[in-house]
């Protein structure tokens, strides 16, 4: 009955998390108030399109290795493992943390089919080869996919003479990194300890 | 320091409403994992160009007269003011008005430089002219500029011999028609009254 295209736009818009029927519609009389909307456009075709992951640490990037990785001012002798670029940002904000990152993507999980290649674990170890860290954080979300991640990784690396730690708890057990507070996250990386 | 891509399509994500920048972040991150995202970006490019406003009642439309106008079932004998197409798509779906619509575009608002041109009063005009409606329901919220709104709209057409209607309240004065339950909207409508 009503504009097809509208109604499009209005669909397309509940791909977005947390967005329902009522909030697309609403965003999308947002949209097509302004013509600065077709910057959005462009700027998830970009994404989709440009968007690079780092050859070095998989994080997101426009450019074949991260502006991290490329950035001499950061310490080489830490390499923190986070899940995603998401985690990556995060603890960027948080400005506890200086060293280098790698992003594996994904958790250990053999029931979904996710086993060590899934989450890079040929990267990883060449990487570590490559760079050499005194130490190894392990930032992942204590869930059970995160526990059996957190030591897989520990199996692999614990003969090589590499410090490796995990982040401390104060993290409730079974949450999401995502969802803490800035405090919380600081603490928990100053409370880091030995797997 | 991050993906510059990344960090624009967070910041125009912004431009929806109630977005904020952590909303936005969890959004971008949504979107580069999958391919669909795509049909987004394309969404609000055909929105921009290729949405109309339907000539006769300015609703927005596919083509040059919108589906509602167009439709022979649609009773011509009424003719529902509304202030935007938002508004029409609320009404639709109440089910309880079958007439024709016309869509303002805007509230009268000397003091932001909103006369009768800019709500597109020569229009309305034309199209009473053109499809005499027995009686005109003018359907907008009963803010300042709303109530200035009914009651010019009404000194121009209380001489034409057709009855002149408001929604009835039930609607909490000061309030907004966005934000009713389909029950009030309904009984407002059954509960209209003359000017």
């Amino acid at each position: 009955m009503i504009s097809e295209i509208f109604l499009n736009l209005v669909r397309q818009l509940q791909q977005l998390p947390g967005v329902g029927e009522k909030t697309a519609t609403r965003m999308a009389f947002s949209l097509i108030k302004s013509q600065k909307s077709i910057e959005l456009a462009d700027a998830i075709t970009d994404a989709l399109t440009k968007l690079k992951n780092c050859s070095k640490c998989n994080m997101i990037s426009d450019f074949d290795t991260c502006e991290i990785c490329n950035n001499p001012n950061r310490n080489n002798n830490l390499l923190c493992i986070v899940k995603t670029s998401q985690d990556v940002i995060l603890f960027e904000k948080s400005q506890q943390y200086k060293g280098k990152y790698f992003v594996l993507g994904n958790l250990l999980s053999p029931i979904d089919g996710i086993g060590p290649d899934e989450i890079n674990i040929p990267k990883l170890i060449e990487l570590v080869e490559e760079t050499k860290p005194n130490e190894i954080i392990i930032a992942l979300s204590p869930s059970t996919e995160g526990e059996a991640t957190i030591h897989y990784i520990y199996q692999i690396f614990k003969n090589h003479n590499i410090k490796i730690t995990r982040l401390s708890t104060g993290i409730p057990l079974g949450g999401n990194i995502n969802y803490l507070n800035q405090l919380t996250l600081q603490n928990a990386f100053v409370n880091r300890h030995e797997v």
